[in-house]
């Protein structure tokens, strides 16, 4: 059983390439753990970006949107997508400007999303996305109607060129810049959640 | 004096229109307050994605990185580029599965990127960058010298073709969904410093 993501000619990590991880556990972690991936694609010979939400099953990232969505349509037509999921876990306030850095952990993905046609695909996809936006939230909440489905199509990509980049741990400064009187050190960053704001909107009984 | 980009059809927000600002504030606060951005970019016909530190001087964007950057060369060739920067503010839950959504705050800018060559805006642009990770450092840390200026490259694209787009406030669900028995609201998410960690490095004397 392959447990690590092959590594291509367009996900190898070229620069800084120790940084590089191709392993489904670190690869897969950084997946889980962004809500947000952005997507890049070449409509027309122009670039196009598309910040929107993933999710993962298996070796299967998942997005969704409206299905008049031009992009979606553009990957039905075959347009290959790069997609970028960044995790910044920290400031790295180095002695000299030049060290200064960011703790990250990142993903790339390179490959083709198709739509999800198949029914059970498709409300197992949203019950992925539900419980990632909130564990459980799918026994709760109201399912998708006929038409809801309609008006929203779920986009599939198999994880095949895949890698992560990461780097971690305080500055790396020159020899000599050890001896500035400067702080140096990390700053970490973390998403927090704050006091959920329950909506105030009656029950129309 | 115009306060607000023009609105073009590359850059007006066409789905959910109503959540789309064109006004400087808006997208100067969005772009500030953000570390990061995803920079689109086609490169011998397939869509590129670079996760990178960016920041603002007027209606300057700048990035910056290894001046050897295939994607820089791209940029210096012509290359057109859009570029997003994305925040996300909080979960909206709703009480179906489909109105469940997103605050976020963000950005979209298309355009080209230059290399900065003169050494004043250089300078000015360093500084600019050393004091968003923490203001202030500029004036702490050595200064870049010669060598690191070769081996880096500071990219700017005049903010022209930007707008933002914004999505606040509680769920908004079906009339018939806000008898159903379901917890509904936003949990808000917020990116928090931690404790800052000192390196331990030594000074060599």
């Amino acid at each position: 059983m392959s447990t690590a993501y092959d590594v291509t000619g367009t996900t190898r990590v070229k620069r800084l390439a120790k940084r590089g991880a191709y392993d489904h556990e670190t690869v897969h972690a950084i997946l889980d753990e962004a809500a947000l991936c952005h997507v890049s694609l070449v409509v027309d010979g122009r670039p196009r970006v598309l910040p929107t939400l993933h999710w993962r099953s298996g070796n299967r990232l998942y997005i969704h949107g409206n299905s008049k969505n031009g992009l979606f349509k553009a990957m039905r037509d075959g347009a290959e997508a790069a997609v970028a999921v960044t995790l910044m876990d920290g400031w790295v306030l180095a002695r000299s400007a030049f060290h200064h850095s960011v703790n990250y952990r990142s993903v790339m993905a390179v490959g083709h999303f198709e739509e999800v046609t198949d029914p059970e695909e498709l409300m197992a996809a949203y019950q992925a996305m539900m419980d990632k936006i909130h564990p459980g939230r799918w026994d709760e909440v109201r399912w998708p109607n006929e038409i809801e489905l309609k008006q929203t199509a779920v986009m599939a990509m198999e994880l095949v060129e895949v890698s992560a980049k990461l780097r971690t741990g305080p500055p790396v400064d020159d020899a000599a810049d050890y001896d500035l009187p400067v702080w140096a050190g990390v700053v970490p960053l973390k998403v927090e959640s704050g006091e959920p704001i329950k909506d105030a909107t009656p029950r129309s009984e």
